[in-house]
């Protein structure tokens, strides 16, 4: 039986304000539990109905355990129809990126995205692709979002999402600079050399003008229809998908 | 200044039993709404701010015009930010496909698409990539809903979209049948031919057997890294893209 400071607790997390003060946040549903239990994030507290008991892994130590009723799991839970457990996790402290690593690979750079539904989106293709770190803007959605953890179904686990002032980030940065825009050179014709990042802009505004700077080479995923845009995780999962494509 | 039974009358359309009743959708906004203007969809009743007024493209004649305060209008909108002008429209006769159209294009069709936001992201996809087609089970999610509308961003107003039993269509269909599935053949190594059914199964349990049956060539977007799967908008997006790519 939970405590209602207990209940109170667990629901202010669902708000920025709480997660940023406590430094959790809260994942639903087992399997995408079980992909935080392999990786490296820390479990603080995990709530779970009789009927997931069974399903559990095997737990890491010091952990807060609580077995809760379905009423009680619906006043915690931020979805509709909640998926028997939730588990409180610890945010990483963020650290800045470590520009040597950037130098092998491929990265996507996102500039203000909005919706945490996109950025969910992106995280988990991100993760299908093998691309290890996105690097946000500072006024990109919160990847601790609720929203945003559902929709990354347990890649959060894997990705690292760094949150950094991208103006200093491309000043100290040696490596070339895409970007996705309308008036550049066509993805499919795109000389990606062994590493870059992969700018992606804001859903409504694009790309900020001092990023836009920045870039040292603008590529356009050709349109053959209507659309006057494409959304922001899909075009970043052509992005991920032609570089997969040509480097392998 | 709106009747109450004209308010509940707009309201009622946010359901889709009275959608299917009446005919009608909504569609906010005035950038949507110039798209819808533009195609052969038949516009029945405007309401706006008037603000919006003098943004107003030429309408063609026998629309019902409606000027609102913005009380009004939040009272008939879908959204938390109305957007100062919601348009009712006729929604088109569910024809059945033309199969000798589908000959000489690709076609995306969709077996029970759950989500409103990934039926959107599919179609305004759809329409960048000049595919002009797609085909919906009938247990997907409707192209009417004001989340799959919105999410459209206008392009429902150049794809067309329709609902069908998909083992009728692929009975008697003669064209290829690419399937995404998690065990077919790579995706950058597929030869497409000249026209093709691209099937894109349902967010959670996939493609449905009888369905599977009739595909003739698997199709897998190949995983570098640990995601289980992707979003099937994205899915979608990079078969578009592949296709496009190799065929211009």
């Amino acid at each position: 039986m939970l405590s209602k400071s207990q209940i109170s607790f667990v629901k202010s997390l669902h708000q920025k304000k709480y997660r940023k003060e406590h430094g959790l946040f809260l994942v639903e549903g087992i399997k995408s539990f079980k992909e935080f239990i392999k990786s490296n994030f820390k479990i603080h507290s995990l709530f779970y109905t009789s009927e997931q008991y069974n399903l559990l892994p095997k737990l890491p130590a010091n952990i807060n355990l609580f077995e809760v009723n379905n009423a009680e799991l619906s006043k915690i839970s931020t979805l509709q129809t909640p998926q028997g457990l939730i588990a409180l996790i610890r945010i990483p402290e963020n650290e800045k990126i470590n520009q040597q690593e950037l130098k092998n690979q491929f990265t996507l750079v996102l500039d203000g995205i909005q919706d945490p539904g996109n950025m969910g989106t992106i995280i988990r293709t991100a993760d299908w692709f093998g691309f290890k770190n996105i690097i946000c803007s500072e006024d990109c959605v919160e990847a601790y979002n609720p929203k945003t953890v559902q929709a990354t179904m347990g890649s959060l686990a894997r990705v690292n999402v760094y949150y950094e002032d991208l103006n200093l980030l491309l000043e100290h940065n040696k490596i070339p600079v895409f970007g996705a825009l309308l008036n550049g050179q066509s993805i499919y014709e795109t000389n990606w050399g062994k590493a870059g990042l992969i700018i992606l802009g804001n859903e409504g505004k694009g790309i900020s003008d001092g990023v836009i700077e920045k870039i040292n080479q603008p590529v356009t995923i050709p349109r053959i229809g209507g659309a006057e845009s494409l959304n922001v995780a899909v075009s970043a999962s052509i992005f991920c998908s032609e570089i997969v494509r040509v480097k392998n």
